[in-house]
């Protein structure tokens, strides 16, 4: 087991991250303030690993509900959101219970957003059975549902007591889940660890073939850079908005297509070649630069052009950005592999003639 | 004019009392973020005050948007809060854009709580309109929205950056609304000041016929004792619970009757005998103390009795309080005047009888 800390003065936390730590409740018994817990999950993961976490559990005294919500990014609402509420309620859940979700983003998107407003906040735990959720959402306190005119536009920045990052769940993810967790891991390696960047390009094919050591390595220095710029910029006055490269234009294909249809690592895929691109337009990024990234996504199975929306509808989507400042787009951006800014320097003529560019 | 200071570290911020404060917009100026607000008001209110304040600030260059809400507890649940967010989207807010609550109780929970929730958190000024407001929610950071089972269940502690009381604005303020005001008043001096107690007990009349000298010294009192608790305790982890003096079982009559049928006010007036009655059973209150706090209650217009929902009805609404701990209801109670405690020291038979003895 693997254990790393998000730095948050009286709010840090530690992220563990190993093979079987489901089986092992001790590591959530540690962390709880009552011994009561609600766990949030969804109707593919919760058959799969929902009893086994309530019978450690409860094997240890620890009175336990459940919530099992349809899956999919579709249902990251608040009709779903209140299923959450109904049975917190009804199940008489008090303000020192502790929420666990279980699952992959959206569940911890959720599960975190119903923690951070149930009676004002209670205490929030998060097992992510994703790669993506491991690698990325289930780290640094953002949580949300989405809004029919913008991904995640209703949320709170609350942080968790815990992550654990079972990595033998990851064995019954599907295939195209797994490549969407990998677009969130290629990330990191664009906006601030060439050397990352690097071993991907090394070891890709381990990782897809889901070679235990590769995605433990994988998952740890994805979750180390992520702690790293969240424990700099919580709430995301400056660097963590860096996090977000390929956001931008990937929530508009997300919004623009009807959430569910594309993952949100495919959308961030084909997002961060659309930055790319516009980084390559600017003068920030060269052309080889470029290649590799495209080439990286490639062998990853992801997505390198966006639906053909057309330009003026992603402008519209993309303005409704939460990066948005004095009616300007702030855009993540690539200088160099490796290297990465916020910027508004581009042109709304630069940025349609870049998705026009890149959609299929 | 009047300040005091809510005192929260890199979060304080001022409440400024006194007449035709409204009409002064460089206040406001003075803390936005941007240019840029979105003012939540609803349509009671809105006809009175908001052409007067969007014309102030536009006049200094500052773009408004106006949503205008139904007016009363009744709608105090999701449907309406999305009115807000619909609003602030197809408006294009930014997480810059300052959202202004110009309105009473209601309006101001529900703004803030969009407010906290708004691309995960957007800058909120409170311009309270009702006495009840003024003297008590618009300070302190408590938002939230009701859910069928339980008042205030959904929430967020989100402190604005700014508290406008304009005294003026009582002026217009229904009878009904004015009395259910003084509840909270009065509150603040059964909880921690006696002297403020006294001083009602001699002025109270002045209080009811607006006096404007005596109107501005009971909110800038009841805001001090107010800020003190805030300023102390500001999540509600000890004594900032004794504020909710009466609110436990006022939040049952309010749930009980449906939403809006009584005013909060009036809820927690016979709460709050309710909870003095259950204090004199245990011996902590005084007949004497008691019949005191009973006289300045129906001398305010106020009801000192509950509507007749039954014990069993009370204990399961209260079950869903959010001060319930390990299953057991903890209330705020009486240790003679200007003295209070929480404590689960009374039994559900105890409770259940001072229910009966307190009801119409």
């Amino acid at each position: 087991m693997h254990t790393l800390d998000v730095a948050l003065g009286d709010r840090s936390y530690p992220i563990h991250i190993g093979r079987g730590l489901l089986d092992d409740p001790s590591l959530i018994l540690a962390r709880l303030k009552s011994p009561r817990v609600a766990i949030v999950t969804n109707d593919r993961v919760g058959p799969l690993y929902l009893e086994r976490l309530e019978r450690g559990l409860q094997a240890n005294g620890v009175r336990t509900a459940a919530v099992v919500l349809p899956d999919g990014e579709a249902y990251k609402d608040w009709q779903t959101l209140n299923l959450i509420f109904d049975a917190l309620l009804t199940s008489r859940c008090e303000r020192s219970t502790t929420l666990i979700a279980l699952g992959g983003g959206v569940v911890g998107d959720m599960a975190g957003f119903a923690a951070a407003t149930y009676q004002r906040g209670m205490p929030f735990i998060q097992v992510p059975t994703t790669l993506l959720s491991q690698v990325d959402s289930s780290v640094g306190g953002k949580t949300a549902i989405n809004h029919p005119l913008g991904k995640n536009m209703i949320g709170a920045f609350y942080q968790p007591r815990l992550v654990i990052a079972d990595t033998a769940t990851l064995d019954t993810l599907p295939e195209r889940e797994l490549k969407a967790g990998v677009a969130e891991v290629i990330k990191y390696g664009l906006i601030r660890d060439l050397a990352f960047f690097e071993w991907l390009e090394a070891n890709l094919e381990r990782l897809l073939d889901r070679d235990p050591a590769s995605l433990a390595y994988a998952i740890e220095r994805s979750c180390r850079n992520k702690a790293e710029v969240v424990a700099a910029d919580e709430t995301e006055r400056g660097e963590r908005a860096l996090l977000n490269l390929g956001h931008t234009f990937g929530h508009a294909i997300e919004a623009g297509l009807g959430y569910g249809e594309w993952l949100h690592g495919e959308a961030v895929a084909a997002g961060t070649i659309m930055a790319a691109r516009l980084s390559c337009k600017l003068g920030w990024l060269d052309e080889a630069a470029f290649e590799r990234a495209v080439a990286l996504f490639r062998r990853a199975g992801l997505p390198v052009q966006g639906p053909a929306l057309g330009a003026a509808r992603y402008l519209d989507l993309m303005a409704h950005d939460k990066k948005v400042e004095d009616g300007r787009l702030r855009l993540v951006l690539l200088k160099g592999l490796g290297s990465s800014v916020v910027s508004d320097a581009a042109t709304s003529e630069q940025i349609a003639a870049t998705i026009e560019a890149c959609c299929a």
